[in-house]
């Protein structure tokens, strides 16, 4: 069994960002010379997303939204995790847009169908955060 | 390490349908021969989801009102995704019904809990869509 | 390839509780022996959780406050799931903060970001439950 691992970074200007990443994740899959296997993308923070879906603009403000109507940022006061803190609204959007995706490697690609892209979501962003990719397989 | 990979098409007669695929899923470990392992089932569309609860009618109505409060399809000019398309609240819905899941397979079996089955969750149908499944084991 | 499996049991006090199980979790992996894989951690019911968040008090009202929104549980008469049952919100819960979470696993380490810690979110308590862990990998 071969294994690879790898960190991706980010520093959106934004408080919330969507960056599509599928780019680099096939750079990843490309060094890891792996054909046949799964592979996990995850955030490695708790106020931010990696996720599938569509890369459309309309799209994208729809999921902004939707999050500000399900986990609103503001009044900050609303939230008991807002002490020190102002970014609760961050871990409740990341809960609903998820942590990880597990994307299947077959013949040494990403096993797609046609609009799937993968996306870093940032929800508590303007500093340094990380992604994770870590593929096993053969 | 041996790897299995099958696609699953599905054509629903709604837009929105809930359909048990635990017995399809079966057949493909079977047909893997893989013992332990991982197996992975995704839609392979960004409008459609894989997830695991319960095949009770009652909780299937319970989903459509829950999903049409949080992420109504109509009408369809409130989202900006809603130009040439109207499926934008198929995005949102797949997003809180989840992509994909990851299931344990122990002694050949789906390791399971005695209430957990498979659902492919269809949010806009009526038109030819798959399901991915990859299992990676000994 | 190794492969590795143990179930967590749990009987919480109250209907809905946030379990921190990291430590357990962290147990299994040494007991493993696995160095380099994927560890599965998932709910064998359908109406708990396995998620991976932040450790604060505040926040897990935060969650509390923000499921109760999303599906509240009363009155138990608005859910056709609810006839003999009295737990469709459970079942609803469940779906928001997810079923499962799949962690990389590097030189024998949980490779997590600074704040990740897994939690069992259960839903629909005062009862013997479990969580499945399964580890792959070399």
């Amino acid at each position: 069994m071969k294994s690879y691992r790898k960190e991706l970074w980010f520093n959106t200007t934004q408080r919330r960002e969507l960056i599509n990443i599928t780019p680099e994740i096939r750079e990843c899959l490309r060094e890891s010379g792996i054909k046949e296997g799964l592979l996990l993308c995850n955030a490695m923070h708790i106020t931010s997303s990696v996720f599938i879906n569509d890369d459309e603009g309309g799209l994208h403000q729809d999921f902004e939204k939707f999050l500000e109507r399900l986990a609103p940022e503001k009044p900050h006061s609303q939230y008991a995790h807002n002490t020190y803190e102002d970014n609760a609204d961050a871990h409740l959007k990341r809960t609903i847009m998820g942590r990880e995706v597990v994307v299947a490697i077959t013949e040494g690609k990403l096993d797609f169908g046609p609009w799937e892209q993968i996306f870093y979501g940032e929800f508590d962003g303007k500093r340094r955060k990380r992604v994770l990719v870590k593929i096993i397989g053969a």
